[in-house]
């Protein structure tokens, strides 16, 4: 038994985040709703004394050739000796056999393209089909993954980005208009991109809501990305009062993990409805120009699994490819 | 950064069972008793409809600069189409900063090697230091493990083994003879193997308990490494009962999947120790040549994490070697 290992380099070679991309990462959320999908909750081993912590998750659909296991890491002390604080890797395993098939050495790349896709899904289906103008609250590496996404499935114009950094706000606007050909605008403060923009993405690891629900007029679409873990928070309760649609990837994970967290008005959360659901065809997305949206996205180990299984595909496409020209 | 990938082969070409790996798995108990161990429960995902299960273990021992994730499936299925039923592979990261640093797609090797290793320890403490005759109770491979490691620490002159299938007992006798140079006898009752062995290891999958507290004689040391889920036992309460000195690796595991789980008589459960105890020299082992000596052995990530990273040396500095010879 042969185990490919392929590292950064060679998967970035074959992975695009276009719209079949998109479409794969659309699967995993069907699936949520549609199969039988075994999601074990995530394993977690703390490393306190050196402000690291690693995390396991794997998720199983049923039916489904083969799974993924995949480790994340962020270790906080990394930058200062120069290396990012965030890595990780992904196992693809027979579900038949228990045979690993392939390791994916990514540093967290397939995580990043999954959990942009997953905005781009999002949007799809929340989003107005005219929307032009995109808002983006922060400006770290899913940042610019989230606006790019954006891209692939509105007619995006022009955006807005909002950052703590001046510095690192301005290197956001610079590479993405040199990288997407669209003028970047960059705002003093978060609510100028919220009341100018048809889709906001919040991307900060912030512990107190960044977006007011003040601030959200008829039409706009919010996806909120950033809160994974217990401590953080993007969005005010307002925010999710304000919505007429409030749409998640899991109401379990939203609950311990992201913005349905610590709600005063538990309403809120029997309203809520799943991501998979909408795709599926089994609930509606938007269904007017005026309505208010909001998608909270906390990640889930399905699209680790359907993107694994899909870059393993591109690799061994090109695998074979490389041998027919030899 | 470079991630090594070792194969099995490649693995088995430099590790031995021998007196040091021996050493190192025994700083693993030690480590669980006076060091601070992160052991997070296992992950387990289930793949009913193809009779498989894929577990996940890790520990991080405080201070240790690197750690290992191991994933180890089952997969019952697997012979009918000419496949091994086990499988897995270890992950060893950097504690310091998460980084991958080595994958062994082992195959399961350095788990069967670590378990082997931790019956010698456990022989090596409890067993009287003039042990000659082994006795087995299983025909498997940990089964030819489990009584290399014994040759390794006691003066063993001969064996008995005890196996249900008959063919793969002749084949044990006919293999261990050649391997190990002691003449093997085969028994036809485990009864037989217990009654005439100085220490006698369990290595058996068994519901029901293989064992009958009735046969043990004074002096004698059993190690039941056989169970490690909820549904497996190999030791009847009767044989706790009659034991002097009842260790097991860690006591909450072997309440869960070991030999101390459903007992009749709590007081068993509190007088148990734990092997690290007993290598660290809190507590003593045997302390008479009479006594009746018991360990059960349920497995425990702090096993894999050491054995990866002894692995990891010895391939490194094979490496070096060649490197050096070029």
């Amino acid at each position: 038994m042969i185990i490919q290992l392929y590292n950064r380099d060679e998967i970035e070679r074959v992975i695009r985040l276009d719209t079949r991309l998109i479409q794969e990462v659309e699967t995993a959320f069907t699936a949520l709703s549609t199969k039988r999908v075994t999601m074990p909750p995530i394993m977690r081993i703390d490393m306190p004394e050196h402000n690291g912590e690693v995390d396991i998750k794997s998720a199983y659909i049923e039916g489904v050739d083969s799974f993924a296991v995949k480790l994340s890491s962020g270790f906080f002390n990394n930058p200062k000796i120069g290396l990012p604080s965030a890595n990780g890797m992904m196992i693809l395993l027979n579900s038949k056999t228990g045979e690993p098939q392939a390791i994916f050495a990514d540093n967290g790349l397939l995580t990043d393209l999954r959990t942009a896709a997953a905005g781009a899904v999002a949007a799809g289906h929340l989003s107005r089909q005219n929307s032009r103008v995109a808002g983006i609250i922060g400006t770290g590496s899913q940042a610019r993954y989230q606006l790019q996404a954006l891209l692939a499935v509105r007619p995006i114009e022009k955006a807005f980005v909002y950052g703590r950094s001046k510095e690192k706000t301005e290197r956001f606007k610079t590479d993405m208009e040199g990288e997407l050909g669209i003028p970047v605008h960059v705002a003093l403060e978060p609510e100028d991109v919220v009341r100018n923009s048809d889709i906001v993405v919040t991307t900060t690891p912030s512990t107190e809501p960044i977006v007011n629900g003040d601030w959200l007029s008829p039409g706009v679409h919010v996806t909120a990305m950033g809160s994974d873990a217990e401590h953080k928070k993007e969005l005010d309760e307002r925010a999710i009062e304000a919505s007429d649609l409030f749409v998640c990837d899991t109401i379990e994970q939203s609950k311990r993990l992201g913005e349905l967290r610590n709600l005063q008005n538990d309403k809120l959360v029997h309203s809520a409805v799943e991501l998979g659901d909408i795709t599926s065809g089994h609930k509606p997305g938007r269904s007017s120009e005026d309505q208010i949206t909001i998608c909270d996205l906390t990640g889930t180990g399905v699209q680790d699994t359907v993107i694994a299984r899909y870059a393993f595909q591109l690799l061994e496409y090109k695998e074979e490819d490389i041998h027919e020209r030899r």
